[in-house]
């Protein structure tokens, strides 16, 4: 979130500790002791090895300066945090560390986790916001109320008729956002060119052993197939849409001619000491439209050159989690927004 | 379709017609005659109002010209389409024409019904496309490849390898295009302000009866709850993009250098008569970045003000349709080119 | 421009018809005319082998169908109308045709020749619309008129302070639009790899004399640098968006409880006949939307790998074409909604 | 730069300091000092009340925990700072504080501070990208290179003639960024609603002395007026594309089977140690993806309702710094790629 205090308004404390490093080496970390049991398990790897790497993962402090050199040179964090890891397991092990993987399997299967956490935070952001759109409904939902169509007045109706529109599709995307995680929240293993070579036989069955102990699903490899990362985030984009939606109806309800709605702290201005702005409706709505930027581009990113683009997974990076915070952030002002309305009604 | 010839190459003729003026037309007919039926059924209008309005269907024709001018004039074609259809309906039963709807529910239905057959044809492609990349695989799929991560020659693997990466987003795909299809083809029935008041007691049978006339799913009233349009644009961006993986992946494998790929049929030059293009390849590429750059501007879309939007639906028409002409042209293009590859093999 | 009757809503047939294959093949027999010109006048062909083309270009009728299916085959319409051109021409002087030029520098050119006409439609429907504005403000700039920030009534202003900002921005967008036309009407010369060689030491002579001729501007080849052609399009975009924002703010202010516009000629409704639907204005922030959108696509285009790219290059004949119909029709509608507009004030 | 280890290899400290919490501070104090010394220099403060004001710059420290509750609570940060500075001011000299301005004065006005210093930056590393580029067509511009077309081989040329397509855009966009420059680093002085009221026949004069004192160029109001601020975002772009294609080229050029550039320096990979992974140049291409993406959002926020919407500047923000970074970190990559860069030559 760049720009002065801009972290204040439209960022995500939360959601960004997800894509961060720390949650990064945690889950990389996860991912090497996760695939260090199932390739033992397969009999691929000594269960010493195995034990060594679990015991490895304990008290293991990354080199972060490393790792951001490494992410330089290398264009992902992978082969730096690999090869740190492997220096603090003993050293008959070493070998075993990673056994059959590549730096993809490693940092998609990290971002999994992270994506999986996301839809946890974010299912409950739409539970808490429902919740304040069906308190509403009961305490105010029979009053009457102006409807607009084509920016003009046309007919009563209800708050109660209104805060419908606004509250089935967020239930429709909290379904939708389920299913979406099932897509996303996946194990990715294929080895260097995304065949499981070095596995042999045992491929299956170690994608399921690593899928299972990290919570994951498991997924036949997907290193250059980004149509459910994409779809993601363009499920992202619909929840901010969503949002977005309400927030541009709020201000204009909340406008000095209309007064259909009263919004409880509203910002303030430095020469119009008069005014109570409806800052967080206005936000949503520039949310909204900044995560559809971010997924139309997160699109461009499905063009991924042979079986692994640097290009394409860079974007990625750039857009996929930005997108998360986004979403994240109009969650967040939703659900202050939303306790904060109180309609005036005044449809006759 | 703007810019000369360029339909040639980017359109496709099929998919226009589905969002055309005589396919409008004729839903929007079905629409009257499949809401005075429901209506009738209802008890709201009189059964020989019914007869009459489906009988005025046969034989209506439009005043093109007329219907044009008056979505000019009122930025939507429905009033002028109610206009005249009633004006071709016996003159004691005009009041029954279009009872208790709005134009938007005229013109979303109508749209329903275009991406429904819409759906049916692309799910055709991707099953011809399915189809041939399974012949491919059955001819070419030991042969061994040269596999590239970052733009570099990594490991061999084989055609079959190669194969799989391109088929199974596209079978994933097309299953999520199934589901979809259940979010948008739906009834759209709400009246002027999208509650439904003319119908009373009986608006749910009402939209229940629409919906089973037409064959579309039954669903509440959704006049400015956009989501799964703006979804359903996102699934054909994700077709394209799959597709234009497979694009790039054929034009780098074709290249001089590389040799991995023969095409037959490739484009040619007017200045060196020795090259042969991979114009398809290329334009899926083209096709893919567009229906992004579409979907993402769709997705602007979902911010949509009050109970209808002009603006937010005028947005809606100026992507979604070119997002499926766009998605279908990828699709065809891709049908032509995959059975003109011939894998060159050579990884040894 | 797909879509039911949306044509007659955001189409732009004066700007179509500069993009359309009539203009092209008139563009491009201008192109083979000149350039025979030019390279007789530098000694490459004989005289009368220009002479022989020139009297070929009269007359000439294209096959189009054969120029399609060129297209198609090609990805460009170049080779095929070469070829059919050629053969149109005394069979003794066919290897003039063209010389030394690829279909880039002919299809590119003809590009140009359409955008500097562009331009000049464009600037005259500004100055008309900027006439309009100064009409408005003339007649009612001193009433006032409550000024509104964040979407509250603020503090009371004139109509001519209104008018101002949306004055300014056009002003400078029109000299903004001069500028960029010297970037893009510009002509392409660069034979097969941009090199010129076929010209040897008259290359620059022929260019020039290319350039006169078509009264473009005279340009080193730019085949894979096409950062003016992106930067054309996102200056449409600019005027497109500046025109959004006029329709953002007349829509609201002629909301039915702010009234402080009232428009002549509002859309009429098929179930409210009591309501006037700002219908222009609406779809002047649709147009704004989507042109902002085209214009980050065409961006994409940029990256123009190597020396010719046949998907960046369709790219942007998705793109760019539509951008310029996209705002153009904008400009078209506040052409006649800016003379609609009678402010009410109402700020006291 | 969210995600993990990101800003390692897509963020650019420099640039984002431009735009970061200390910089916004000391610019704003700017503001509040030149304005100041302008409205006294008006005779419309006491000359004692802007040396108290000059006085309490010097020291003056932010309550930063303060400054983003403010931009929480009220949208922007302008209120909380302009408070907090009052507070620091001699009592009786408070109310000259900020005289007759609003906080987007104060907030634009720092951001065309953290522009102009932003086109320093870029010009300098455009300078030196230019001149590595110079010093490679002196080293190797003779030698012979594979042209290609449509991803084919096509005819030779030379090193030189490569190099030139990749110096003439930047060496335009150079000279483009200089004139956008002239546009954005302007001051905004307008007061709550644009006019300037209170500062009656001394406006233009104070409007100037600002711009004097702050090195800006002198403008009208531009508070809804957004135009200038989207084309320089969309120059940015340009800036990005270009050496995206610089990237793609690069890219292309140095995989294995073309061998035609070596590249010092290449990534790792943490299963495959014979390879020398192109990263700078793949992010070249994502950096070039990702800033067409946040230019055709920026151009969105152009859509700017009335005389300030909070929608529309907070989207400004979201995407123009973030715009800035991309475009920084892609100049600084290419920096460091183009004298990494060796032709091999071998097109005979």
């Amino acid at each position: 979130m760049i720009g002065p205090f801009l972290a204040a308004l439209a960022g995500d404390a939360e959601i960004e500790a997800l894509f961060g490093d720390d949650a990064a080496i945690a889950a990389m970390l996860d991912f090497e002791w996760a695939l260090a049991e199932a390739t033992a398990e397969a009999g691929l790897i000594a269960p010493e090895a195995a034990a060594a790497i679990a015991a490895a993962t304990v008290g293991f402090t990354a080199d972060r300066a490393g790792l951001a050199a490494g992410m330089r040179r290398d264009g992902v964090v992978g082969p730096a945090f690999v090869a740190q890891f492997r220096a603090a397991v003993a050293l008959p092990h070493r070998a075993a560390v990673h056994f059959g993987a590549t730096s993809q399997d490693l940092v998609d299967t990290a971002q999994a986790l992270a994506l999986g956490r996301l839809c946890a935070v974010l299912d409950g952001r739409l539970a808490a916001i429902l919740a304040a759109l069906a308190a509403l409904k009961a305490a105010q939902g029979t009053l009457p109320l102006m409807a607009h169509t084509r920016m003009q007045a046309a007919l009563p109706f209800t708050v109660g008729d209104k805060l419908d529109t606004w509250t089935r599709p967020l239930e429709r995307l909290r379904a939708r956002l389920d299913e979406e995680r099932g897509r996303v929240a996946t194990v990715q293993l294929g080895g260097p060119v995304g065949t499981r070579t070095a596995y042999g036989a045992g491929a299956a069955a170690i994608s399921a052993g690593l899928a299972r102990r990290l919570g994951l699903a498991d997924a036949e490899p997907w290193h250059g197939a980004r149509e459910r990362l994409a779809g993601f985030g363009g499920c992202l984009a619909l929840v901010a849409g969503a949002l977005g939606k309400i927030g541009a109806d709020v201000a204009l309800l909340a406008q000095s001619e209309v007064g259909a709605i009263r919004l409880a702290g509203g910002g303030t201005s430095s020469a119009m000491a008069h005014k109570a702005n409806p800052v967080a409706a206005e936000v949503l709505v520039a949310l909204a439209r900044h995560a559809a930027g971010l997924a139309g581009t997160l699109m461009q990113a499905m063009v991924h050159e042979n079986e692994r683009s640097g290009a394409a997974w860079t974007l990625e990076w750039l857009t996929l989690p930005a997108l998360a915070v986004t979403t994240g952030a109009a969650l967040a002002h939703a659900e202050r927004l939303v306790p904060a309305v109180t309609f005036v009604g005044g449809a006759d």
